[in-house]
Formats: C-alpha cells, structure tokens, sequence
C-alpha cells in the first residue's frame, strides 16, 4: 500500500538486493534495511524487524534464496532451514515457508538452486498477495451487510487488535484488507484500533490507516469490552498466527479477551486467515500449541518518540518487579463467528474448514 | 504500609497540614506533597495526585476541613461542595465524603465549623482504615480455603487489576489487603498484576507488593485470559469505584475483560468494597452510570524512567491518530462470584447486598 504517495510492499527486491521496511522504527520512523546474509534474515525475523506470520514466510523464503546463492549443498539447505525455523516458535507460516523451499529445491541440481529458490520466493510473495486480495474481497461481503442494516452514512464501526495489516504481510493485510476494500468501494467505516500490548502493534495499524486516509481511534486493549457493551462496535475482525483444524486461533494475546466480549454481547467475531496458517495437525488449540514467552523487558519498557523527536524508551515498572510476557493466546472455535480465507467465510468448525479445504483436512 | 521501612498513610496531617503522597510520579519517585488552598485539593483530586474512592473521599473531607479554616460561611460550604465534587465525575465516594461533611457542618455555627471538619475528615480517614483491615480479614477467609485446597507450599495465585492498594486508600487497600492479611498470615501468594492502561496503576500495585515484599510479576491487560486457560489463576480480586444495588461493579476500564475470562475457565472473580462505595440509587450499572472519558493524550503518551534516570515520556502512536479513552467499565453481577466487604462477603445481587444492608438497601 501506498507510504507518503509511493506504494510499496513490505519485503521486495531491487537491484539485487532484498530489502524491507524495518518495522521496529514505525510508526516512528519509516526505514529501509537491506538484509544480505543467513543471520540478516534471522535477526530481522527473530528481533520482529519483520512481524506477522505471511511476512515472516516470505523473509524466510527470500533468506533461503540469498543463502543459496551463496552456498547451494544439502548440507547448508538443511542447516539454514533449522536455522531460520528456531527464529520464532509460533509462526506456522515459517515452517510451512522454510518445508516449501525445502521439498522444491532438494530435487534440483545444487548448481539451479539459487534462480529456482530466488524465482520461489517471489512466486510465495505474490501468492501473499493474491491470497491477501482475495480475503479482503470476502470480507467485504461481510462488512456490506452490516452497512445496509445500518442508517445511510453511519460508518461501520470495527475493532481489530494487533497488526494484521499490510505491514504484517506481503501488500494488502489480512484483518486490514476487508478494511482497505470497503474503503475503495466507498463504504464509511471507522476502525478502533487496539493498542495491542507490549509491543503496541496497534500504533502500525493506526500508521497504516492514517496513511490511507480511513477513520480510526487507537484504543487501549482494556477498552473494547465498554465499547462493545454500548452498541459501539459492530464487527471484530482479526488476523491469526495460527488457525487449528477445528478453527482454534491462536492470536497475539489478548484476543481471546476481545472474544469474550464480542460473544457476551452478541458482536461478530472474526478471524481473516491465508489458508497456510491452518494447521491442520493440531486439534486443541489451548492444549496443544506452544506459547512463545517473550523477554519481560516489553512489558516493562515502552518505547516511543521523546519530546525532543528522538526514539527513546521508558521504564513503566518500579526497578525489580519481574514482569511475564506471554505473546500469544488462543480463542476457542466456539467465540468465532466465521473464518475469512481467500476462497470464502466458512464457520470455525473441523466441519466448516474440511468443507472448505477437503483436501488438507485429515 | 511502609515505604523503606517507614510506615506511612496515603493522606495525612503533620504540624498543621494536610498532606499527601503525591502519585503521580510513583513508581518512579517517592514525593509528598502539602495541600493548602481548596485550589490545591481540586487539583489534586481532578489530576490524580491522589487516586481511588476512598482516598479521594479523604481527600475531599480534608479539603472541606481546610477551605472552612479560611471561610466558614453557608455560602462557602456550598460553594467548596461544588468544585470538589465537580472534579471527578464516575467516583461515588467524592459525593458521600461531600454529603457527610456538609450534613454535618450546616448545623453548627460557622465559627464552630473549622474544628469540626478537621475532626470529621479524621473521623473519615481513621474510618477508613478499618473499614479496609476488615475488608482484609473477610478476604483472608476466601484465600485460606484456596490454599487449603493446594498442594502444601503452593502459593495462591491472584491476579489484580488496577491499584485498588493502600495507596488507593488511606490505608490496607481493598483488594489488597487480604493480600497483605494472607502474607501477614504466612499463606504463599504470587499476584498477577495488570498493567492496566492507559495509567499503568498496576505499576503502582508492583511497588506496593515489592515493598512488602510479596512475590508477584507485571502483566500486560491482555495476559490475564491466557493465564486463566492455563489454570494459572485461583482468583481474581479487584476493586470497584462504584457498585450498585443489583452488584453491578463499575472499575477500571478492562476489568469487565478480566470477569468473562473468569466466567469462562471457572475462576472465581471477587470484588473488595467498602460499603460507601455502593451506589443504592442505582440498578442498572452498564446503562445507568457515566463513564468518563479522559484526555486521549493518556493514550497516546507514556511516561516512566527514562535510561538517564529522568522522569520523561513518549509518544507511543503516529502523530495525528487520534485515541479514545474510556476510563471505567461495568462488570455485570451475573459475572461476580462475590463482593467482599467490611461486614462480610456476600452474593453480587440485589438480595444478597440487601441482606447484609438491611437499613441501606430500598
């Protein structure tokens, strides 16, 4: 989407080189970095310089393709997929990414496999894209509805946690696409934007809004429920790190939250998903999918822009406490309304996704 | 409760004066701040200084005290009345300390009225106290039969929302003084904390554990769901700004979050009050009481220690996204397990508040 009038995506190549938008500035500051090496690709997917399960699919796919070029032997293709793999635990998408890139190029002749894997990464990025189209335009189905139940001109009012959005994919978003559609086919809508602790994903989202001119209010995480009991929210729309074979999602924490309250008051919850992101191994979200705990050091320092302009961070905590940083949480099938893929809604159930995806299901 | 050793109140009066802990800059720093003119008190109270019903009851009645010392007439009483009630709309205890100064004054003669406020806002703080060690005892019941049922050496595991702690109060804190009771009483406990934004008063509750030493960590508001899935929770306890007479809770905004994650794994959710802070005039809490709305600059901005040591604050979003703040939220009775109060624990309900308050309830 569109950055100060230019468009871009979030990871590209240009002259060679693979760069990307390093979102630890945003919305602070808007950088580009190229990454060159394995450990580029590692750091920036460990250290969230990239963030949101699509994206990180794609620096993975793009890092095998740099490391290829350098080192194409089995030996190395299978050690930069264990390398890039245990960069973050929880993204389903990374090791769906990284076992693509394995399965295409292991058959091909070392000498081929830098252009095959380079040719691969950008056939994974644009499918990204495709897909990430496609969902906004079944989401849009969705947010029509409401719009015609509602007085002509009275915008639909969404609250969306995280950032699910363009930033967190290849172009378009998953959770934003529906949003950036309704935009486009003039439908008012406003947009609160959860703040999304400890790392304030939500100021990327209201970043991403802002720059495209759609209506919004970044909120703290505790707010939805009060909104949703006044009448003030008429669609939650998420995006997930990893959707279950009976339509579990597991979201960045506090999800889970918004759930609750959306299903205690009777506000349809749903969840904008690229079909990679099921897993359809796992049957009981809450039992069965590994929580990554982050360093505490997010939850006790923020960072933000100072007084003066400069990047700076600030301690909130009194010097020792501890602080626990779980990163994800998992919402139940049950407080789902319906699940957003790019071929269609279909209700969060192992019936409504076997349905949709008869040959993935078990 | 002691700060490095020194036992102190969160409002008191010393050589003639009344003073405070001025909170706005804790964790971060401990200051005391003398409070003079009714100005002072108003300021104190709008800008949260001092924060929490009760203490902001104490607040009121000191400043009533103080403002009669330079004009008792009629006309000031009614006058004083007005702009300290006027400072903070949702806090029911501003009004009761208001009402209960004024009954009590409006009688005497005005050259009488100076001592006897001082001797009522006394009377009030003193209350106050023993209202909450109480409150401290009832909840201590409620704990020992949680850790009855652990493992010998388990701690109970609390989680807590906002600082409704001692320095909420005048003293003890209302949903932590069975926590103060329970390590006084040699019960292991470990105390979630929400950080509770957009003020981040769970900073506040950390350096109050801390200093007493209870073992507790700092939680982002969107942990609270996923700690509770994960059997990690054995109770929540929370505080209240305003309950009313059908035991709805209205507290600080997210704690109704908290309530349906309780609800939904089974953990029980109890709400630590003082009487005053029951509303009776009201039934309907989600549509009968104001929310107020604060300043979005709370939202958008953080402050803490910065890595000089400084006092400073940051800017969290992109310039020019606006941000919404709700301070407060209904947590409906059907969501309370039980309300703990100076009488005793009873049923948030109707009847059950009736009961225990026979001469108050309609």
């Amino acid at each position: 989407m569109k950055v100060n009038g230019t468009p871009y995506r979030s990871i590209w190549y240009e002259a060679g080189e693979v760069r990307i938008i390093d979102q630890r500035w945003l919305p602070h500051d808007f950088r580009i970095a190229t990454l060159k090496t394995r450990d580029d690709f590692a750091t920036a997917i460990r250290d969230m310089w990239v963030r949101g399960a699509p994206l990180i699919g794609a620096t993975a796919a793009y890092g095998v393709a740099e490391d290829m070029a350098r080192d194409p032997s089995d030996a190395n293709l299978d050690e930069t997929w264990q390398v890039l793999n245990a960069t973050r635990p929880t993204a389903i998408n990374l090791k769906w990414a990284l076992d693509r890139c394995r399965a295409y190029l292991k058959p091909l002749a070392p000498s081929d496999r830098a252009e095959a894997a380079l040719r691969l990464a950008h056939e994974i990025a644009d499918e990204d894209v495709e897909i990430n189209r496609r969902i906004g335009v079944n989401g849009l189905d969705i947010i029509k509805e409401i719009a015609a139940r509602k007085p002509a001109g009275e915008p639909v009012r969404l609250l969306t946690h995280c950032n699910a959005g363009w930033l967190a994919t290849v172009d378009w978003g998953t959770a934003t696409s529906p949003m950036y559609h309704a935009a486009e086919a003039g439908i008012p809508i406003h947009v609160w934007v959860d703040e999304t602790r400890p790392r304030n994903q939500g100021a990327l989202t209201a970043w991403e809004l802002g720059s495209h001119g759609i209506s919004h209010a970044y909120v703290t995480d505790n707010a939805g429920g009060h909104l949703m009991q006044h009448g003030l929210v008429d669609m939650v729309i998420v995006g997930t790190d990893r959707t279950t074979a009976t339509g579990d999602v597991c979201n960045k924490i506090g999800t889970y939250l918004k759930a609750l309250a959306a299903h205690d008051n009777g506000v349809p919850f749903y969840v904008a998903l690229p079909s990679p992101t099921i897993d359809w191994t796992v049957r009981d979200g809450v039992k069965e999918i590994p929580i990554e705990d982050r360093p505490e050091r997010e939850v006790t320092h923020i960072q933000g822009t100072a007084a003066d302009g400069s990047i700076s961070e600030v301690r909130v905590t009194p010097e020792g406490s501890p602080g626990g940083n779980p990163a994800f949480d998992v919402t139940p099938a049950r407080l789902v309304t319906g699940l957003i893929t790019e071929l269609g809604v279909t209700e969060a159930s192992a019936e409504g996704l076997a349905a949709m995806f008869p040959d993935k299901a078990a």
